[in-house]
């Protein structure tokens, strides 16, 4: 049994966390921070919680970071800038710190403060925060102290890509051209839980639109994770697009790629069966099959689709996830288990939610 | 042709009305005011009126009642206390006044304070202001000066009621019991166009509930609308719940009576065809036909169903009306055509979208 | 461990149940019976198996019974009409059968043939048959060979009322007046995973209506649900109006009573409290907060909140459910935990689904 | 004044042509049919028509074709495969004929045969046939016989693609690279009125999916309105991918490029400024301004934005219509203006419903 607090545990990402540890055999919550929350009992804000947790918020101030250092692990699921004011002293105490928000997904300090607009508060323990893609960095996750838990689109994109990245890569030669079209949509879940017009549902009920048309926080992200699996010179030119769906949670992204002649010869129904076969987690479905959302809704499971149309040089790659389990609060419960030696699956075993 | 201005253009009804004036034919919009939005085209705020109006907000400042004193008519689309602070020298200078807010609805000065929780500005206008439901104060509204546009549910609930009352009346005698329950039921447009986390995408959707379960501002409004109506003893005790339904538009009540033994003598599909025969936008449907809220949507319609039964003694009447029209804008431009002597269904005689 | 059929497994309820019995420690899914979908596996139905369930349904033809006699329980998720035709060949060879159709919760043949216009099969079975709602017959159901799942309607309507109906037999009194008004509205997943033109998505979204407004085949049901609770004279007249809302899944039940003099000195907040302080699904909330449905999305819990207005005469009970938990599969395992003396909320601990 | 009969106006099309053509002021609808619905008045099935058309559906039997020839225009909204059927006896008679369905649209009678699956009535009158896009052929439109009214996506995809296609033709060299991913998103309602489990409320409320994945009836149209926008040699390779999105009305196009050295030097915002200044109905958002769906909602209007990013060589034109609107109804409402030489916009100048 391990001792865990959630800081700032307000917004979606924190009462998923919440129902998930809750129901976590390894897992006490003992801790739960908000400071405009503090002294509420969390069922008061998320009365689906009556019954499952009596767990209050509470604001520590001085004692904050004491507090926090006697647990094992710590969940930041704060706007970004957070985690990274606490995570060295954390670290230093040997608390795990696994960050929901972005202060240690990118490596890269310039990206970093471009996307983000503000400095980073502690680039040394950015050099050795583990981007939390278990499927991709198990083995750094077992000995990571600090963990970048992915965006929700980068985790369905890297996922996509990864069997094509690593075939290149194996192959030595182009399989897709340079050109990736990630054409992405998300559940309105995915904005977070914030009092903005935007966001109100007659504002987006009926109705579809593009956004971050010209550039978002996640595409960096998603060319360091094709970098990092990357070793050929095999690059590619990725463009990201993502919109907002009227439905409260899920996340599709179509990943449109073009065949090189070599990589019609490849067998890539085949290809992704066999890198994901053993994850406990990633379903390829079988061929002609595509995923809907629904079919992970409120799981931590992410379904792939993989079409190969050779006649017009086309591979399309369809990916599906929750946006807030695979893509938020499920992942980081698996890196946690990752990192704690628990079963990776622990904890995160339910069956999505239809209809 | 008239000139229209419109005081805070800026929400739902707002949007609505300049939907509604642009397509009249003897309506100028000649003036739209937001103190917030001063010096914005509104189809930037509202992309879905380029190239129908290239009105533009502005904040008058001071000359803002000069400018307004120069229309023929000024409609207020702006929060409960706006409208009474300029009504009176806008009358004074012959300008017509309708106020989509609650300002000129209550009568009772006591009932005004009480639930807006503020003294009112002009209780001397109030005195002559007239309620604006044509079906009940068309003969009144020809010549008001000052018109207080009913409030959504009211309009549902004495449009649904009104034959009662009044056959109660003529038979001097108890048709339904005193109590009745009115059940009702909105889409969330009717929240008004605001940022709020409770009228969040995430927090509406897949969900419902029941709201101001202990006191509603439309109930003294009901209660008022039944008393003008009344001009015998049978008072009723009226219980009205609201609840918010995941719908961008639509209001459906439930009305539901205990028939006594004199009431379930009445024919009471037939009475209510004889009250409402020749009302342009009040529909009685076909014994056994229940509208639904989309048979309406989008047009000035309302639609009202009566299920009797004898053996339970059961009388239910089901109204429904788009919240925003003629729960709101479609029902100003209707007061318009009356007091301004126009046919009273022009630029209302558009057919509901479905689906 | 026991061994658990489900015929008819194609519908949301059957998903549902293959859901919570998967997840069931004491329950294997042995046999999943449906003619039309024989060979095929449920996942291939519901993708949102795959990882959760590898059953395959069967159409054992004339081996059927024979099969189904060999298990410990077997759940009918199949149209009316069907368990009667095997209940009694199932009760013989021991096996435990549970209902989630209405061939067994109605005990007068009268009402059953009215309403359902088919006689019954086993009238001699119906007279043992135990209703299933474990916070009314908890006793008789864990004994019982036959349970009749309540419809959905009903458990809210009988849940909401239970205290009401057992003050007025302790005191002896009307608490409450003869006329009960059950304002109730549903999610569209009650009616059923139909090709049905009433339920396409363009036809109901956006869109409210009453239905059944002339009689719903859930009102005898609650009758009957009312009347067992009854040992006094004082009983009611209910009048029951179902409406279909835009929301998947859900359930709000609002009942609307008119206070006696004797009941306005009762506290019912209090009342409440004490009638379900040990129940494990049944939640009565604060004085003043009233839940809403997603606060019990996909879980098996029932929320209640009372409303009581002296001055006004009113009381007001809202309940709140998942139609397709507590409303059917859920309150199904609950039954079952109870015939098979587990403990009652085994398997049915998660929290619910929000946002 | 000219009189129109719709062939089978029961599904959403047929309603939405109702709606527009009983507000059209040359336009007396004389003729409705319905085999299924013969007798029916229309507002029987579409409440939303009470008030608004009195018509009823007839089932001419022998003397359909008879009457019909009296007409001076008939719309076939019927499934694929009726309009070809009566075509000829039609223009024979002089009658113009608008199919909505697509036995008009695609040129090649082997494309036809191939994705529609049977053979074509009258191959020679589809020669003449015109393609019913006014912004492409309003020249041939204008002496037209027989109408293909364009499918929705194809609408939204010819048009964001026209401007390049000519600017390559007049440039005569390449101005984006030849593969074009066109990634569409439709509301429900573009799947028709139809009883299907798949267009369940249940089934496609919060989900989103790609469908048709390995090739859509689409696809030949948009190759065949490229094709026939060319006078150059620089072809493209279109991936054509749709989604079905939780929402009843609208489309949106996303259609990626990748900008050439030659296309980086153009100024595409100005582009398509020029190309559809005088169009009414096409609207060019301003740069850095994305439209959303609801924007065009129940209205005629189609929006395009332009992003050029030159650095990252990306071109992303995204477009949004209501499909049964400028996708469906409108279109057709539009091309008879232009057909019978009324003002194009008459009867489609009716602003969007929003929110």
């Amino acid at each position: 049994m391990i001792s865990a607090a959630i800081v700032g545990g307000t917004g979606y990402t924190g009462v998923e966390l919440i129902r998930l540890l809750s129901a976590h055999p390894q897992v006490s919550i003992d801790l739960l921070t908000s400071r405009s929350e503090a002294g509420t009992r969390a069922d008061e804000i998320f009365p689906s919680l009556r019954g499952v947790s009596d767990i209050v918020f509470s604001d520590l101030g001085d004692n904050t970071l004491a507090t926090l250092q006697k647990c094992d692990v710590v969940f930041f699921a704060t706007p970004h800038g957070v985690a990274m004011q606490q995570a060295e002293a954390l670290t230093q105490a040997g608390v795990k710190v696994i960050d929901l928000a972005a202060d240690f997904r990118l490596q890269s300090l310039t990206d970093f403060e471009q996307w983000y607009q503000q400095s980073h508060a502690c680039p040394e323990l950015l050099k050795t925060a583990v981007y939390g893609l278990p499927e991709v960095n198990r083995d750094k996750l077992a000995s990571a102290l600090v963990v970048g838990n992915p965006g929700c689109y980068p985790t369905t994109a890297i996922l996509g890509l990864k069997p094509i990245i690593e075939a290149q890569n194996k192959q030595a030669q182009r399989l897709v051209e340079p050109r990736i079209v990630i054409d992405a949509k998300s559940g309105v879940s995915g904005a977070g839980r914030q009092a903005k017009l935007a966001l109100n549902y007659a504002e987006t009920t009926d109705n579809l639109k593009a956004y971050s048309v010209e550039g978002h926080r996640h595409l960096p992200e998603i060319e360091q994770g094709v970098a990092q699996l990357l070793d050929s010179q095999f690059t590619h030119r990725i463009r990201f697009l993502p919109h907002l769906v009227p439905m409260i949670r899920g996340m599709l992204s179509s990943i449109h790629m073009e065949l090189t002649e070599a990589g019609a010869a490849i067998d890539w129904q085949h290809a992704f069966e066999s890198v994901y076969a053993s994850e406990p987690f990633i379903d390829v479905m079988p061929k002609g099959i595509y995923p809907d959302t629904r079919s992970v809704r409120a799981s931590n499971r992410l379904r792939i689709a993989v079409h190969q149309d050779n006649e017009r040089a086309e591979l399309t790659v369809i990916v599906v996830q929750d946006n807030l389990v695979k893509g938020a609060a499920g992942q980081a419960v698996q890196n946690m288990n990752v990192m704690f030696g628990f079963d990776e699956t622990m904890g995160l075993n339910f069956a999505p939610i239809v209809p």
